[in-house]
């Protein structure tokens, strides 16, 4: 497969006279080919496209929609070497993790495929008209989900395929009816443009409008400005740091017309050691600990970033026990030399704040962009008065903070900013203590883990990637599993329409057979 | 029943220094007794009421959360008499009218008792463990969905029960399981009061803690500015004017942590006449249209503010018609001398815009406050060039634009703004031409009429009433039927928790018997 650095416009290979390169993080060498930065005039190509597309691409029917999403996981296979292997030079991220990512990609695209095709996504709801009601006849009323047009997708650095061109959020808004303009990622062009181009295949195979997806590249932000900021988008996903999300979040208020922005921007991901289970398994959770930390670099928005626990000895062996399996660990190199610089420092301002120790470190890298494990202690007091500590810092570095009594736990918990996860590490006899601090894990988190690590995020029904801010600009949302296609959708309401101008879902003899909320009741198919 | 004039904060009776006084819209007279202006030690005090009430009232079952609606319903039912005849002296709306609205507002009260109860609101979602899975065992995920913390409520002046205090964005936020702090509308204090203190005997009744509501009174900008920027509030339920929901919407999004705002800001509500049934059935066309029109003094979200059709003589006689039948029509007594003079404004520059001619009038008004009905007309090719004519005037006024042919019709429906309503009146051969519409209808709409009038808004499951900007700040949502809980809830995924910990709709045994998404799939209670 060749690259040929251009922007995806539609059906059409856009150059340009500016032009940016991959860089291989673990050499620091730039990469072949050159890639073109697109131009105001290049988003706004991309974006009239997706507008005129909207209309046919949602016209389609659910079989139509499912299979196109079917053919973009076969079109990935197809490809799955060359994109695995270009993937490992721009990312450093192993071959072994990079195929699974691959399967989950195609995965999550069949599992989006069979949730279009059964249809209940579109949430049909029907109170039939009721002309002998008095005082007043109620009129027919039939309401179903459409898309909200199309949408803007901002990949993520840490998965440059599951989150990224054909990742989660594209997946989702193809699958809710929205044409989708890409912003792709700079830190993989490469990688990009490989799946780009089997989206595009997967369009043409299908006979689809070529506005349905286009890929645009560039090396800064304003392509990313140009894109939230044209009037033909109608809804934003975004994965990354909290600082672009605030101001892709920002430049979408602006607009004359506002849109939603759907900004997941990470968290500190906070795990408590519940007393129980810190005495009897000190050994297991040190290691879990660790393990769930280093795992990656540490660049997972679900990272362990902070331990809370009882002060006392069973602590101090839990740091005494992570402090050694640390030690042990290599310093990995990172997605960017932009990460990993943010990582040193963001590392070395910690390690200063009034009242924080370093208790262990990993092996110190040789070579550029090496992240050296970090682990840090402070106490409940402190974390409390220092908002400083609340920041994520992205990868291996966790903080580990201990409580003096029950005040001092639900105090800081209370103080907690939002967050993806909040984990519970538990025995049997830590019920009472967990019982007491769910409520406000639930008004904290996303997901609630018990003796589990946060850092595994299943592709599912049940699952959400999201919650309060500012882990995302939206708790309402996930940005991972089949709910995530709610972002992009909208309720339309039909009020006496004739069968003949009903979208199948909603008329009267139900030829998709599916099944509907009528009068407030669910009817099965 | 006695008006003390205080701000109900909790349970505590509140007195301030500032005070207002209604006005009796149709004399001009104020009316007893002072009410209270809140401060912003008031509005601390009743958010965080509310904050501490939050855990407590989301974790009352369903069937008591129910049964707390209920008894709002039945606290309301016994003041009738006394809320109605007040309203009436405050609003100027008739006694009929009032007692239908009071029905529906109990009526309200009841089908989102009954939805909470039924309990698929909570939209359980479960992947079950799959302890076998290669190559990594899958987790148990079970996600519901939760109250997102207080919500603040801005009632609406023109429907002082159905759309105020205890209107829709109350009970739906009840019913979320989220604390209301509602912002009495000023134009009809003494009702708000009347209403506040059935829902605070409600709450006594069901042994609440009284955070659970509380009513602030002010006639100014700031009770609301401070009510929105309060930490503790977590989303706003607005209806009113566009520069009214834009104010909140800024002040929102100037949070430390932003917040949704879910403002209704009403639209012109297009009904398009369709060639055939506009050449059959002018005349009952007119009479149907003046009816909506002028029903309720104009005073609708979904007044029929433009009617759309193609010029000729079937027009031209629609157009008599109208202007004969409006010519019967009195003044009547408008909410506010505000919203009066906004009429009187707004219909005075919209009939010197250029292409606009005044075509009929009802009577003149004797006495304050009294609105003139009035129909104008205009050509498409003027409407489109002039922004100015596309803004909602609040009342009983409309535009009646005529287009030459096809492409007039369809960019001239291109560019209008989001809509809570498009009206389709059709006959059997329009159908072809309704068709060709339909598609830009659903990206313009919230809903969309068939041979109805837009000002009946039923309360149900399906009704949407909503629609894209600017008729809302968020179109995937209704302030109308059981669909407006999903705006404040928000979805918690459980990983691994035992079945001690989770709450009843996610149980292993499913105690409340819900149907529940298992592994993608509905399953039958």
């Amino acid at each position: 497969m060749t690259l040929t650095g251009t922007l995806l416009v539609g059906a059409r290979d856009v150059t340009a006279e500016k032009h940016f390169r991959a860089v291989n993080p673990a050499t620091g060498e730039q990469l072949e080919p050159d890639f073109a930065c697109a131009t105001q005039a290049d988003v706004d190509a991309a974006c009239r496209l997706a507008a005129g597309a909207f209309d046919p691409y949602r016209a389609l029917s659910f079989a139509a929609r499912a299979d196109f999403l079917d053919t973009i996981a076969r079109c990935l296979g197809e490809d799955t070497d060359a994109i695995v292997a270009r993937a490992g030079l721009e990312t450093a991220l192993p071959e072994a993790r990079l195929k699974g990512e691959m399967g989950r990609t195609m995965g999550q695209l069949r599992l989006f495929a069979t949730l279009v095709r059964q249809g209940e996504w579109s949430e049909p709801r029907i109170d039939p008209a009721r002309p002998d009601r008095t005082p007043m006849p109620r009129a027919d009323l039939r309401q179903r989900q459409i898309g909200v047009g199309p949408v803007a997708v901002f990949g993520a650095s840490n998965f440059p395929l599951a989150f990224s061109v054909a990742g989660g959020d594209t997946v989702s808004a193809l699958a809710a009816g929205c044409p989708v303009v890409c912003r792709a990622h700079p830190a993989h062009p490469g990688t990009g443009e490989l799946v780009g181009r089997a989206i595009r295949r997967a369009i043409t195979a299908c006979g689809l409008p070529e506005g349905v997806f286009s890929l645009l590249g560039g090396s800064g932000h304003d392509v990313g400005g140009w894109l939230v900021q044209h009037p033909a988008i109608m809804a934003v996903g975004f994965t990354g740091s909290y600082a672009g999300g605030m101001a892709i979040a920002a430049l979408a208020a602006q607009r004359a017309v506002p849109i939603p922005v759907f900004a997941e921007m990470g968290s500190i991901n906070p795990v408590y050691l519940c007393p129980q289970a810190l005495a009897a398994r000190t050994d297991s959770l040190a290691t879990g600990f660790v393990a769930s930390l280093t795992m990656g670099v540490g660049q997972f928005c679900t990272n362990p970033g902070i331990i809370i626990a009882p002060e006392g000895a069973a602590f101090e062996e839990f740091v005494r026990l992570s402090a050694q399996a640390i030690a042990t660990r290599d310093a990995g190199v990172m997605l960017t030399a932009g990460i990993c610089t943010a990582y040193d420092s963001g590392t070395a301002a910690l390690a200063q704040r009034p009242g924080v120790t370093r208790v262990g470190v990993g092996h110190e890298g040789t070579g550029p962009n090496r992240a050296q494990p970090m682990l840090l202690r402070t106490t409940a007091k402190d974390f409390m008065r220092d908002p400083a500590m609340r920041h994520e810092i992205f990868g291996p570095v966790s903080l580990l903070v201990s409580y003096a009594d029950e005040a001092e736990l639900h105090a800081l918990t209370e103080s907690l900013d939002g967050q993806l996860t909040i984990t519970l590490q538990m025995d049997e006899n830590d019920t009472a203590y967990a019982r007491g601090l769910l409520p406000v894990f639930e008004r904290k988190a996303g997901r609630i883990l018990v003796n589990a690590w946060p850092t595994g995020v299943e592709v599912c029904h049940a699952m959400v990637h999201g919650g309060p801010f500012p882990a995302t600009t939206d708790a309402r949302t996930t940005s991972v599993g089949t709910a995530a296609i709610k972002r992009f959708l909208r309720p339309v309401c039909y009020q006496d329409l004739p069968d003949v101008l009903l979208p199948p879902e909603l008329a009267r003899d139900n030829p998709l057979g599916l099944s509907r909320l009528v009068d407030g009741t669910m009817q099965s198919r």
